[in-house]
């Protein structure tokens, strides 16, 4: 192995002083890269942001910062995250690769086919290009200390840990990577991020896996199932985001059930929302929701999603179960 | 069309004489037999128990009843109906055909092509044999109204008005039907029943569709996936039998879902539970189950089961919804 991950040394959240942290990675990242260009890809997840953020007070405007619209977000997430960015003094420039990314995962059913067909996708086809046409020499990654522990264990396949790809990313694309948070762990980055002016509304917002809504639809993705389970996100992330929970979403099946449409039978799809409470993540429970809400989400979500004539609530603890369904 | 279905006098469960009622259709039977002899199918449904009392009240042992074990059946199902008849002094004859159904149903995924497989195996191929084997020139049939209006509205395709299957039987098999309780609905063939002495168990008993558990798997019906949904009904009876509800129900899905075994991600496999709060199954709402129910039955059906890793609850109404997922 090109590098020794399991001699990284953890920095506990409790041990953490996000000032002198934040001091050291800017000195770090200045004199890994010189006089040079760096870029990173926000995802507008809590790691990537921190890193954007840390990567711009020590750059500046020589860190270039991309958002790739794989047309897999949640509805609006582009436009808000540039937006926050924005404000924040950080410019933001999205790429639309929408065609690139379906492409790739057309025909495509199996889970771990979808995330490698996406991570190829994103890393060797766009953002390679993106970082080969920008000249930039070094790329600055979130990744964190979780996501190199759950990779090594096979729990998670992180999209982020480039070993786990095969990859040499000096060789394949001739960039170096630079991993400033991957000492921490989540509640860690969150300080660090704090520290960096991050506004609240981002940490509060509830976990999104990397394959985003790929990662919401069993079987094939395509434009018009990730617009079926972006429209029920909505519904779900509306009527659950003041629960308190841990994480919930809305899980587009391929089994077709049937329905009623004038009154006659029909075939129709189904939505499963699954909505968790956890302190971590590794275990975690349904959330006893009051069957107002149960019953207002699937009146909602089968009046606003298309083709939707079932909805289901996920009752089974992880584990057996997991967090998401693929 | 051979019969005018719409001409059927109704006899609503309010100005239903039982007694009368019965006098006039073991006469009637008695006139149409003559000294030949008859034969039905049971299948402990309502319908056909109540048939089975009256063509033996009318006919005695030139009745000869069958119960064809199609392997589709919740568990115990063929021991527990040819016991209960015993004691009510009918002798049922077990069949097993359960290789036959399994054959016609290999690969089909569609679920009208799975009943249509179920209902051409079982009229023309198993129930037919018997039929002709037997020599009887009569079938006893236990189709209501509601059978007959369904089929008509195109809500439901039942199985047994032989008319939508386009089966002459006279012609196809030699033999007439005679059907004594098409102009009752449930509630009269209920009082019927219970006049005819059939005792309170067969009637608290939940629905149960014709097709059987081939209904409650989505995609391929075969012997393992029929073990596995036959498996979770038994823990969904158990927990739910004393809610009051309507009907409850567990549906195996066709999707896979991640799981984690000995802390490792592992596909596995979905049960969908439904309960339903109804009056006349027209239109039907989710029971509200205390969340302790719920997450007993999760964990009794993963513990239960093998192959099951996630378990959801049906919060959808129907319409749009329906009882059944197939």
């Amino acid at each position: 192995m090109a590098r020794g991950y399991w001699g990284i040394h953890e920095i506990t959240a409790r041990e953490l002083d996000a000032g002198r942290f934040i001091n050291e990675k800017v000195e770090e990242i200045r004199d890994a890269v010189g006089d040079g260009t760096a870029i990173n890809a926000l995802s507008g997840g809590v790691d990537s942001s921190t890193v954007t953020m840390l990567g711009h007070r020590a750059l500046g405007e020589r860190l270039r910062t991309v958002f790739v619209e794989n047309g897999l977000m949640r509805e609006g997430e582009p436009e808000r995250v540039a937006d926050l960015f924005q404000k924040l003094g950080v410019a933001v420039e999205i790429v639309d690769a929408r065609r690139e990314f379906f492409a790739a995962l057309e025909g495509i059913a199996d889970p771990e086919e979808k995330r490698e067909a996406i991570t190829q996708t994103f890393y060797r086809n766009v953002f390679g290009r993106i970082v080969r046409e920008s000249g930039a020499k070094y790329l600055l990654q979130g990744t964190i200390l979780t996501d190199v522990d759950e990779t090594v264990a096979g729990i998670k396949r992180q999209h982020n840990v480039f070993e786990q790809l095969g990859i040499d990313p000096q060789e394949a694309f001739g960039y170096r990577i630079i991993e400033p948070l991957i000492q921490l762990r989540k509640d860690g980055v969150r300080k660090v991020g704090q520290a960096l002016g991050l506004p609240g509304e981002l940490f509060e917002r509830i976990p999104f896996p990397g394959p985003a809504l790929s990662a919401r639809v069993i079987g094939e993705v395509t434009p018009e199932r990730i617009e079926t389970v972006r429209k029920a996100t909505v519904v779900v992330e509306r009527l659950l985001k003041d629960t308190g929970a841990f994480q919930y979403m809305a899980i587009l099946h391929e089994d077709r059930v049937t329905g009623m449409r004038d009154g006659k039978r029909d075939f129709g799809q189904q939505i499963e929302v699954r909505c968790w409470d956890s302190i971590d993540a590794r275990t975690a429970t349904p959330t006893r929701l009051p069957f107002e809400t149960l019953e207002k989400l699937a009146q909602e979500i089968i009046r606003e999603v298309p083709g939707i004539v079932s909805v289901t609530y996920n009752i089974a603890p992880k584990p057996p179960s997991t967090i998401e369904a693929v």
